[in-house]
């Protein structure tokens, strides 16, 4: 370019000194985008948010199926089809309180929410709206004004989370509460209770502005759902024949426990997006890592509660109990749900291993005091999930004065708001089903419908009490 | 700096403004790459929309599982051997046929496609192929004459779904229909009928330009499947004893009640990415948006349908009908299929209510009009897939004159074709399984692999008719 | 902006020419990182390569259930439990197995993994540590120094890839290995075996310095399992009555051939995330265009196997034997697995293909050598691996002497340690259950707790021999 820098003013020297300067200062102007660009930029971070929320959502969906094969295992032949009932019932009464209601109740300001101007009909932000219509600028506004991930995705996250609280009361209430009574109590669980104890922590409440420490709810989900059965297990009682009246516990095994083991695998399972979802999460290296490092500890902590249910089996129980093995899984996933952030992954492993003892010793202790939880609902989700909060405080969370007032005022609120349901509902339209329709199974007696109806079955002698 | 300025020409200010002006302009020409990068790079965009398609299309895959489970839960356990050949006979077919002829058939060029040249051996891109090898720019190729999506990626999601269509058949046609002949239609179906009426909207065919809306196939997928049920059902009969000579019908409730609920979270849990991945990209706020919509409504319009089968399973049926509650489900999902990215969402609620109320009423018809419809196959996925694509049109979308005319040319021909080659194969090689065959059991008879070997079951008595 | 121009220094023209010139130039220098926007930036990238590993890992999890469901389903009602137990019993020792020693031994320098600094305790780098802790800078230190993907979420992919390998030798040995015996194995396999001879190509070992070529694990994942359930077949002996004295084979079908089918569906669904997966990224349009093929052909190989076995099942076995069938789909999809990312789709359906020709000779050949292999594993992991490895040199892969020295070598030294490990157990701790136990069945005898306590079974007559 001989003949350019020839035809240059002179100084030439200077004029190309001072372009060259000119352009590189350009640059440095222009860098923030440039490192912007090292960056996930606004649009593809919304998507990767949008997409997690989505893909694990639909997981932790699938652990409705877990529940019900879990529970549909546990239970006598003569009440398996009704726990499927009651599970796809509970599901779907879940979907359309929380939409009509409970989602509501809980991310908005609760005094709003429950007086003010209730938003019945959630749904994609305006600027969502707009921005499907296709109008210029929308995606913008989107990004700018929203959350950085969709209105709906978020809310199907938070909507399967609210089903599995439910789907605990089921299975420890089996064989005998009426399905009615049941869903009337779901349909006040999951419009009413869960959202508003849960709008303390996620919904910015004051648990929340206390420091209270539940990463995915092993309060706010599994003990509010345990709470919730544990009140009902004590209105509705034991089954018939369960505690004999010389001491000794009925065994009540699972009838089929393949599909038992079938249902803690789809749980282990769904429990990956609900922990790894929880993040809420994914659009930059420390979400992602993050992410990682929560679903590596929920996979570590699960199998150290199967081991440890294993080795304490034998001693505390008198035998190698498969089913209190499999309840080890779901008390190690429990435990470790409200801290699974941890990165000394060694903590999971001892969070789950309690979590194992603590089950095991719990399914003890319910024989003892004569509550008869068929699946052992208390002791998975609600006593691991009182051991798992603690643990936050043990391994450098939250302090243990406000794990503790967590759980004490969650807790107390929902025991307290379910005992009295169930009360009301057993002095009106009776919380649990008659004798006849016990002794001869709900299947027969309510639905009619047997679940092996070509099988044949040994008769159910012991129940009379 | 003073000593630079010193040193340019005079005047100094005019080079100074001069070579900042072309800076600035440098600057914004440059612009364009900086406001690009704030929307999703199309390297980026393609990875998104080809990940959505892998992860989407693994879930509609596993909605085999689901249909194989929902059928052999549901048929009598002599029979639940031969479904579960058929499920995984079906789903293979499915793959090969569409592999080598039914993808070809359906997006491309249909004359081209049938008489032209037949790309048989489906593959990636010749670009996609030179990328894979890795010489400089092949990507920049990829991006810039793909779809935005990888060829591939797009085949797998297609190909599960024409595996869905074709499941629907068999669980209709359940007990009795020879399985060779069974074999056969699936390989006709879903290499030449499917597509060929898959082609008419979604490879940019006839009803796509006249504006026939079906969001992720209501009508292709389900009432095709449905459709083609439906002539078999016609051509082969009821099982024997189904409908009694004094009129009644005998009941045969599901064998497995258990699994059949399996099969419908299996559903469930599918059709997430069965209408999520319809949204066919996800690389856009705007995408992820709308698959958020997609997914929140298919799981209210499901929760609905759950809600009113459970409702009004009673006064229609003259029971709480599990069965009839769990095709609620599907007919909720089916309803919505056609229309899920409405973002009113009462309307998903409503859609999907009308389903269940439509799937319960059309079990009653069938057995008025003695059809034997062992899953409730047609009611479930042509009549609710009928309805759903009729709600495009409540709810705003395409015309319903429109709408229409979709249901009944894609209904006429796949029925049509359907009749023929269920008459044709019962003519010559048989489409039902002999007498003996039947009385027996077709895991006995025809397969010689019972499902429960070491189980004692009843016998079953009444099937002289 | 004529008076700009006209106060530019003359010559003018040359002026605008040099700064245009120079504009020009700071935009070429510029154009880098323009062009870098154009590809995946590296915190995306690091994203999706990290998400990938997490959604197919979680898949990849779901294949215990598989394994699960496929052994439970298959062995006789009085040792489901066990099965059951020994399955949710391997997951959860392979997962510590390999967090605390496993994956240390296979993905560091080997010998500093045995005798020098072995890192126990396993986590994310410190760099990620640092970035979780939110300083500034740690992000670009994670991406500049990081592998492009989070240290846990290969941890977790890895770790799915060992219990798989381990879930192998349950299915075979069932029925009558004692169960603590069966985890020491395990815990030694995942721990030490498998790590060993993965880390020989994995790890960076002197296979893959060869060039040995096993894309998803043919070899190193499934024939390692194959090869050490040989092992353990030889040393425990066939189950009690099945070669009887006259040569013949007494038949031992599935007990519920529903469940099975359930596995297999849930084995081909995880497969998706197993080879797809095994892409090892996400981050860009080549890796995207790879896992969908992979993807393609990993369904399209399964697909040919079921095929395949339905069709020689019937001149090889004398039936068509749902259970060679469904064998059919596992030899199609461990055969694939070694080369699924031809490009040339119909090779996968040729060696998914052959796959299930290998599978249903391989069954009759075990029946032949009285190997007593309950679920088919030696068929369809370590024949259709071996074929699957080999296949890679016919479709133009690795030459075949380095894929046969793979082959020998690691199925020598996992024969070889097997061998000797099952032997030293038989010698000391025993390695099979009692006669006693035997003939009432593992669930009775050692873990008393049957699978169908309420059904009434078929008394099991034949053992005695």
């Amino acid at each position: 370019m001989h003949w350019f820098i020839k035809s240059l003013p002179r100084p030439r020297l200077a004029v190309i000194v001072a372009a060259t300067g000119v352009a590189t200062a350009a640059l440095l102007v222009a860098r923030p985008s440039v490192a912007y660009a090292a960056g996930v930029d606004d649009e593809a971070a919304f998507v990767f948010n949008t997409f997690s929320f989505l893909i694990w959502g639909a997981l932790v969906m699938w652990m409705c199926a877990g529940f019900t094969m879990l529970e549909s295992g546990s239970v006598r032949t003569k009440n398996a089809s009704m726990i499927c009932l009651k599970n796809i019932g509970l599901y779907s009464i879940a979907a359309l309180a929380y939409f009509f209601v409970g989602y509501n109740l809980m991310y908005t300001d609760l005094i709003a929410g429950v007086i003010g101007t209730p938003n019945l009909l959630y749904g994609p932000t305006a600027a969502e709206v707009s921005l499907l219509g296709d109008p210029e600028g929308a995606a913008a506004e989107v990004l700018e004004t929203g959350a950085g991930y969709s209105a709906m995705s978020d809310w199907f996250f938070q909507m399967v989370f609210v089903a599995t609280a439910a789907s605990i009361v089921s299975g420890a209430l089996a064989e005998r509460v009426k399905v009615w009574s049941f869903f009337l109590f779901v349909l006040l669980l999951t419009a009413i209770i869960y959202p508003i104890v849960g709008a303390w922590t996620w919904g910015g409440g004051w648990l929340k502005e206390l420091g209270f420490s539940d990463f995915a709810g092993s309060t706010i989900v599994h003990s509010t759902g345990g709470w919730a059965a544990l009140a009902g297990l004590i209105v509705v009682g034991p089954r018939l024949g369960k505690f004999r009246r010389d001491g000794t516990v009925r065994p009540t095994p699972p009838s089929n426990i393949l599909v038992v083991t079938l249902g803690v695998f789809i749980l282990w399972f769904g429990w990956i997006g609900f922990n790894g979802g929880s993040q809420l999460g994914l659009a930059s290296a420390k979400d992602a890592v993050a992410m990682s490092v929560v679903i590596a500890n929920t996979n570590l902590a699960a199998a150290a509660g199967v081991i440890v249910a294993l080795l304490v089996a034998r001693p505390i129980l008198g035998r190698i109990d498969l089913f209190a093995i499999l309840n080890g899984a779901i008390a190690g996933l429990v435990s470790i749900t409200a801290r699974p952030d941890i990165t000394e992954h060694y903590w999971a492993v001892i969070i789950g291993a309690i979590g194992g003892l603590v089950v095991v010793l719990g399914l003890k202790l319910l024989e003892k005091i004569k509550l008869d939880d068929v699946v052992g609902a208390v002791p998975a989700h609600l006593f691991a999930g009182i051991w798992g909060t603690l643990a936050v405080s043990i391994t450098g969370g939250a302090p243990i004065h406000i794990q503790l007032l967590g759980i004490v005022s969650i807790g107390a609120a929902v025991f307290a708001v379910s005992l009295g349901l169930w009360k009301l509902m057993d002095l009106t339209i009776k919380a649990r089903v008659s004798y006849d329709v016990e002794r001869l199974g709900q299947d027969a007696g309510e639905l009619r419908m047997e679940s092996y109806p070509e099988f044949v079955l040994m008769p159910d002698m012991e129940e009379d009490d």
